[in-house]
């Protein structure tokens, strides 16, 4: 995200714009924790993980009276529009702060779920999913001759991208999302055939969202009753750190870049985001409504290939 | 590229079709240097870099009698297909082939200047993008309070790509390209501009083709007359290996299965490639005629946000 | 582990003696599982992790019509010595196989633990500490206005060396590790002190070893009844794999340089090690009695700088 | 670097003693830059590569007049002790103002070279040669038919510690360093030999201080008059960046942890440093002066094993 900020903060510069920071989201804004953002404030941050401006939850700004509170201290500091980093409950508030105190919002994508409309790819999808490619390319490094299945944990409550992503990449036996049900003796026989096929282990990658439970709780049903060994890896908070990858910081500076340009243009209650290589701007309410990709292809071609 | 491999032969498995793997591409069709490959051998290959086959140049085949003995080796085992990956010489190979014998030939985009048409990238341009840019950042790290000019020279003979992507993404305060003439005082004057902004440091990215020569030249000429220090980094081979990213392996994978289900089709002398997410499908000629990607934005991004 | 196996055959080779290398470890010993290893096998293999030979566990080898087989095989094939890589259970079986069936063995020291007695650190410990480290780094990037506490559970079933080293190399405010009754009541306090000298979150890394059980039950215990938020990663086999640091790969080297040396002068029932930067001898028996070093130190330099 | 800052800012803090942090080395304490830190001031630094203060060479320093500044500056805050993290002429300057101003001062080894006595290793250095290791890894893989030499140039301009480690590390055929003569034709025959084992590349390690002069003059040298190829990749400043080992870390908090109680213990004009894990004491002097490692069983065991 950090690339974004950047992006925003460098772009307004040019424009002659002038730039403040809130910091830890909305929970700032009600607190009127703003600083002042600068050309070289921005320097050296493009390749640190996490943001620079922290992030918090906020309680209160779901509360009118909460909003007030951030619109006033918006306006105290002579602020005309707001550029919003984030997801769909995120996206919900500005659209509420645009509606009830007329400042002007745009949303840039960034969840690590991917699971926003109006947008390829969310800002730090592409750094979970290599993060979590990694950890199951070491797994994969710990050949042995027992017949031995690894279960891995990845990110995703509503949505199996960051899992399908990782797993295609990561040759995985299985990947268990929230898109399909899971069927822990269907998963039990597949593996029973990769290992009848020769393989001598078998990596399975869970979302969190899934809804047969989480990987400890799969491991156990798939395991019992069957000679089988399993092991487990849970990666958590993990996957949200770490220097961002090329396609994040590019993509990050380029819809910086367009969110300025577009709150310039007068817009409001857009969201900036990439659709195959081109920036586009959809609603804000697109963001939350319309994302609902088709994970289908992947889970066929995983199945295909996972021989 | 073993992605891409797997996805090969993993599809063809899984239709009932029998793969051979050439080791050291054309030199080894005309050797006849050719391996079964099964699902089993592809296993625990997608996360290695380089590519299991292994590469080399041939003149040979460059030659209407070495094309001719490669053809009779592949009509020998009774091969009906060949999918090639790699760039403009290889697809040239190709298409003489497939002209001159009869074979069917189906391209894969893999050169790492990501200069070719009818695909949005090619494989192994994001992998080496990402290592460019670590080594970008690690630079970044060794802050000081001199005046300090880094030169970084990336691969790129043709095509800035690499120089341009990793230059966005590492924050680069300028990057010279074999797109447009460069100007060894402008670059002077920039980096004097951000000296005097306050930066204490700033990095240049060269692609090895630039017109100006290559990183250790542009560097002297650049400091000659001024008190500015410069140090140099010439990645080379650095950047065509190490394990590939998430991006590159799904590239792969999805690369590998289309150029098989295009050969089942019928199809020949075409490439498939990515735009916007989806497979297409592009004559050879295509890849190498309508490779002129626009490098304008771009460079104006990184002069927009090099403040 | 493969750089002791390269030092091991690229010595023999040099010494003029033959090699041959036992595929999955005592199992392989008794199916006869055994291929030539000359220099050329080697090369290419120092990058790698895991080991290229496999591992696995054997029952039948601990007991003496198992060790029996494995014996004859080996007579079979003219082997003199064996080189064991591994920890307290391997070296158990290369004493047994030296005592009842007269094959002099070199024992160096493998287990990812560094539970050994007879050298200051163990082939692997190193790699499995920079990813342990590395996961911790990503987790501290995703600062938080929150008091959030993280919770990392890292290998270490009777020694927490792994989690000691991670720990306070990545700045952690608690190590949970069997050398020390955890005390769930304290660690509570020390993160409260934490939040209220300013911190906004906490790192606890846990030994799976550790009394207070694994990560997920010490991380309910210690919120219980406060309303800290937290979140549990559970790192797993991810730290056996991944190419080995530079440490291991020199000690691999020097370790199996110096495990054929041993052989070669006569040497039975004894392990290669590193003390102070030089090669020593001891006696197998030694590796695991000796194995009590003293935690206290660096429990101290944890608790006096996670301040 | 950071790890030994926050090792002497925690552990002054805890016993009770105040710290600054002086920027850009001895041109910050001419410059009376200083800031407070405290415990909290050193949070979140333990993983970022380079300093958080910075560094900066000094030619007024030098002078009797810098220091008579410096000496001026720290004495009007009220500092009795300095810690110096350096080499060679770090310590020199800091001999030179406890000579001529009284102020204690007690050294850290930190230097990417390993080119001081007292210490086994110094901060950095396990850093640095992993980084260089892991571009020789990314070599390896570009796998290729034909005999191509890769000459990689790493830093160490008088000693050659870093080529070392990383060449018996990296499994180079040949380290060319300044402890040894360079033979050009003894190189080349070297590589012949190894194409002639059946080698298809062969990977050189060159010492940027090395008498034949740098990697791209050694290349050309060694090809000339020879059917072979060569590729050249310099690291320079990309080695002294990114996030430090867990070995450097962990030196760095036990080291910045010794200094503080050294200098509280009255001491003056020493290193503290690190020999066979355990801290000891030794004169600045001795650090310059007792340079002298001996090369030669390293250089040994990379011929032996580079077959």
């Amino acid at each position: 995200m950090n690339a974004a900020v950047r992006g925003v903060v460098r772009t307004a510069d040019a424009l002659g714009v002038h730039t403040l920071g809130v910091e830890f989201g909305y929970r700032g804004l009600i607190k009127d924790r703003m600083r002042e953002l600068d050309a070289r404030a921005v320097s050296g941050i493009i390749q640190l993980g996490g943001t620079i401006l922290g992030t918090a939850r906020s309680e209160e700004f779901r509360t009118p009276e909460g909003r007030a509170r951030a619109a006033a201290n918006l306006k105290g500091r002579g602020v005309d529009g707001l550029v919003v980093i984030g997801g769909d409950g995120s996206f919900h508030g500005a659209q509420a702060l645009s509606d009830e105190h007329g400042i002007a919002c745009v949303g840039i994508p960034g969840t690590i779920d991917n699971d926003l409309g109006g947008s390829d790819f969310t800002l730090g999808f592409d750094t979970a999913v290599n993060v979590a490619l990694e950890a199951i390319d070491r797994i994969r490094d710990t050949a042995s001759s027992h017949e031995r299945l690894f279960f891995v944990e990845v990110m995703g409550r509503r949505a199996g991208w960051l899992a399908l992503y990782a797993g295609l990449a990561g040759g995985a036996s299985a990947v268990l999302v929230p898109e399909r049900p899971t069927d822990i003796e269907a998963v039990r026989e597949r593996v029973r055939g990769s290992f009848e096929m020769g393989k001598t282990f078998c990596i399975v990658v869970v979302a969190e969202g899934d809804d047969a439970g989480g990987a400890y709780g799969i491991a156990n049903g798939v395991v019992e009753g069957t000679s089988l060994d399993s092991r487990v890896t849970v990666l958590g908070h993990v996957q949200r750190g770490g220097p961002p990858t090329m396609r994040d910081r590019v993509l990050g500076a380029r819809l910086g870049h367009a969110a300025v340009k577009a709150l310039l243009e007068g817009q409001d209650q857009i969201m900036v985001g990439e659709r195959s290589g081109q920036i586009i701007r959809t609603s804000l309410e697109t963001a939350w409504t319309d994302n609902d990709h088709d994970a289908g292809p992947l889970l066929e071609l995983i199945d295909l290939l996972a021989r």
